[in-house]
């Protein structure tokens, strides 16, 4: 499936592929195809070496164009097919929201590994169960994150800021501006709060894991947050805006910007930047595209004392995360992401939504 | 004088002439000349027609540089030869931060209308009494808020907001980074909070004055606020990182960052930069350079339903402020910039100051 551009929903990138295993070493099925994610988080596995064997969906049609994408992928007509098949070692889900928690449990409890679409959960109590699951079971919640694990650029930028090109980083700023579409495009569950969990929790959930990430902060304070619904009167369940700002407790703070307001005129779904202060530099990621400049996203530029630098990143980079996780499933190891950052990270952003001002 | 880039505290720009006055017509002097941006004052004003006649220092030096450049100046040894000059109409001041309110109030106090660099006060004190001679004299504090009112690609942004070419502005997010510039290169009140007022006060100023534009909002609350020294430990007194973010009467909100960090490899002083987020497209400005791209600045970015648009704004908007400045002065009115606005904008930068959390 090649990527294509005009929505974040069905945003599905396909990198280098870099297999860890070789095929049949390491058995995943896909469940709940409500996020587009599910492509992009099948792709990822798959390049990393993964072999896809099962499909379960209680609707009919996705399934049906999820095995015209995975032919190898077999539909199965009860999700016990793949819950109790000892031979999957990880289950890939895009559930509605509300329901990655509860099925994320269910998939540990069955002695399975799980990687949830963004955003993990819907509220804290549904994270403290995943937390407790997690624990009793040794299994592993993973999240995709693909606002970062997903985009080379961002891969670039965590290269570099690691080997201290722009000194310590003070302050992540992102924005993360996204298309709605046209009326009727989305489904029901898209305008449901109760489902989605809020624009800050849901995609907000990328902005905070970066936050944590680049600042190398596990653990943090949500200084103050807002929501509004701008532009969208007769969706009343829909929340158009979202800002947040923390603290870290290494002293770095973060702000981010999250909306569904992207202008149609753009030529991608949404400009997505991110700008990391440092000490000694800058870093700015155009992470989808160049506007007004060039349709290629993946651009990263950095400014140091020496001079401006513009990284092309795109084709170059690869998405290191997906074998790594592979690898972490087999070896029961944390390279690809810790348990810890990606409940820290789940957490900031449920709590951000919680205590969010409703400005409009 | 040509601009010059390499540093914001002299970055004085030069824009197409367009007088609106007759020579003679309005006298002017400039009183305090701490700051460099006394000279973008200037030139403002004299390119909308004014008349420089004459400028007082305590520091000699300063007045030599000044009237080497201003030769029509005369230099005064004693402040009452400007205060006390019937036909002066108005004096230009860019004193050392603490001072500027006093310094105002005498000036209006004398029957003339002030012009002050940004930030205009230190405290909220200062601010309160100058609104109570400003109202007991009838004259103008006016306030240059050169990041908009001297940059052409801001001017040209707020036409666009006004023909509503982005829909209703939502948000207004500003970045300011500014270069610090080689140790020595800065004079001793820069490093003294109780002289320059903190970086909200000081560089944030000019921020907070274009949320209230943009937005077209007259009320806001300060929602949250940060600063910090991360950089520069021998200097205690300094901040090198400030953030804010407010709500506006209207609905709009503002996020807005400064920063002291600018790395020595950036081509300019600054990459400042200002997001207008719309509900029907939005506004990028690259205000001093196009990182990476190029070195002109005045970089207007739109993107709407139809496209994606870049609009070159240097050397075509010009600098209405000034000549809508003198004009107000002769006419009593308040064209170029509301009272209120000029000292709302001061309050809310005194406000964010005085809440901020000190996170390093």
């Amino acid at each position: 499936m090649a990527t294509q551009k005009s929505d974040g929903m069905n945003y599905a990138p396909t990198g280098k592929p870099a297999p860890v295993v070789k095929p049949g070493e390491f058995l995943f099925a896909a469940m709940h195809l409500d996020h587009g994610h599910i492509y992009g988080q099948c792709n990822g596995l798959i390049e990393a070496g993964g072999t896809l064997v099962k499909v379960y969906d209680p609707d009919p049609a996705k399934v049906e164009r999820f095995v015209k994408t995975y032919p190898q992928a077999k539909a199965v007509a009860d999700p016990r097919e793949i819950l109790e098949d000892k031979a999957i070692r990880l289950v890939a889900a895009a559930a509605v929201p509300s329901d990655r928690g509860p099925l994320g449990c269910r998939v540990m409890q069955h002695g399975k590994d799980y990687f949830t679409d963004k955003s993990p959960f819907t509220t804290l109590e549904q994270l403290a169960e995943a937390r407790r699951v997690c624990s009793a079971t040794g299994r592993k919640y993973a999240v995709y994150f693909s606002e970062r694990l997903h985009v080379e650029c961002a891969i670039a930028a965590g290269d570099l800021v690691q080997q201290g090109r722009i000194g310590r980083v003070v302050q992540v700023l992102g924005l993360g501006p996204h298309r709605h579409g046209p009326a009727g495009s989305r489904p029901a569950w898209f305008y449901d709060k109760a489902k989605y969990g809020g624009i800050l929790c849901d995609i907000g959930s990328h902005q905070l894991e970066q936050f944590l990430f680049f600042t190398g902060n596990t653990e943090a304070t949500v200084q103050a947050a807002k929501v509004a619904n701008y532009h969208f009167p007769d969706q009343p369940g829909l929340e158009d805006f979202g800002d947040v700002t923390v603290i870290g407790g290494n002293g770095a703070t973060g702000y981010h910007r999250v909306d569904w307001l992207n202008p149609n005129g753009l030529g991608t779904w949404g400009d997505g930047r991110l700008f990391l202060l440092g000490t000694e530099g800058y870093i700015e990621l155009r992470k989808y595209i160049d506007v007004a400049q060039g349709k290629q996203g993946d651009n990263l530029i950095l400014v140091d004392h020496a001079g401006e630098h513009r990284i092309d990143c795109a084709g170059k980079v690869g998405f290191p995360f997906f074998g790594r996780l592979i690898r972490d499933c087999l070896d029961r190891t944390e390279t690809a992401m810790t348990q810890a950052h990606a409940f820290k990270a789940a957490e900031l952003c449920l709590q951000a939504q919680a205590i969010a001002v409703k400005v409009a």
